[in-house]
């Protein structure tokens, strides 16, 4: 049971903006710009960051969704989604790709913990401003959204077709808050 | 110097808005909302969380502005600040506001470092869902700013009347986006 008194039955975050939608609102907006508007990282990529720093912080409900919606935008490559999470170094992602989500590790566990190294690394291998900057904050915004779903204990559904049917969602209709708020 | 091009000798958070003002003006909203919107909490309480959790994750930048902001908002009481940045538990806030400050440290640490107990601890002395709501929102949102700032290694000022002048500007004008964006 949650710590709070949020809507029964309802999963993760989407509790916790109808208990609030004040927050809630700049919350998704924040996930919708992050995660979808321009970027030169794909949308595909942005949510495999995201899911990549849930699993660093031990969030399921985060991990999982977000794992879900970054299988439907990767496509027939959605294996890539699990080699991430299993062993991103191992995996077959881009050299690129793997200096960022080292980078999103580095900031997962505290900002300071981002080298001059990291960063020097990242651009050696052609990372823009732009991908470090975004990469930076999509995983400080997961740090965020992992302590608030984790902190207020709110439900994490256990079966892996609810999250597939989450990802679908985040992917068809974005983030946008429940049409009924319940209060 | 920050590890990407932001606007030179713009301190912290502001010359990453600048940097991008689509996440800056998300962002800006949601500190707003959370920190000066309607809330059991006063803002000044919840200044003193922002500071709080940002010395833990070694934020200088934003301890230090934010602790100005709520030395401005404790007036004659401003002395709170300073001893709860030292030793919380042996500062002369009310045990309610300590039993909630133990849940923003927890909320620092991990999502799931808050237990039953902490929440126990807060009700018992008084805590309602929503002070309980705002305090682990406001400590989660500081632990994504903190790792934002130092994750991309932005300009901390070292002179103490510049984070004064920022704590006056922070209550009197809000969290707005700079008014004139540079690229």
């Amino acid at each position: 049971m949650a710590h709070i008194q949020v809507p029964e039955g309802v999963p993760g975050i989407r509790s916790l903006v109808m208990y609030r939608p004040e927050t809630g609102k700049s919350l998704y907006q924040l996930a919708h710009v992050l995660l979808r508007e321009e970027s030169p990282l794909s949308s595909a990529e942005r949510e495999l960051i995201a899911a990549f720093v849930s699993s660093r912080n031990n969030c399921m409900f985060c991990m999982n969704s977000h794992a879900a919606a970054a299988r439907c935008l990767y496509d027939e490559d959605a294996p890539l989604v699990d080699e991430v999470l299993k062993d991103m170094q191992q995996s077959n992602v881009s050299d690129k790709l793997k200096s960022l989500l080292a980078i999103a590790a580095q900031v997962q566990v505290n900002g300071k913990a981002v080298t001059q190294q990291h960063i020097d690394a990242a651009k050696a291998l052609g990372a823009s401003d732009r991908e470090i900057h975004d990469t930076v904050l999509i995983a400080a915004t997961f740090c965020m959204f992992n302590r608030y779903v984790d902190g207020l204990a709110t439900l994490t559904p256990d079966n892996p077709d609810d999250y597939a049917k989450m990802g679908r969602r985040m992917v068809d209709v974005g983030y946008v808050l429940p049409s009924a708020p319940v209060k």
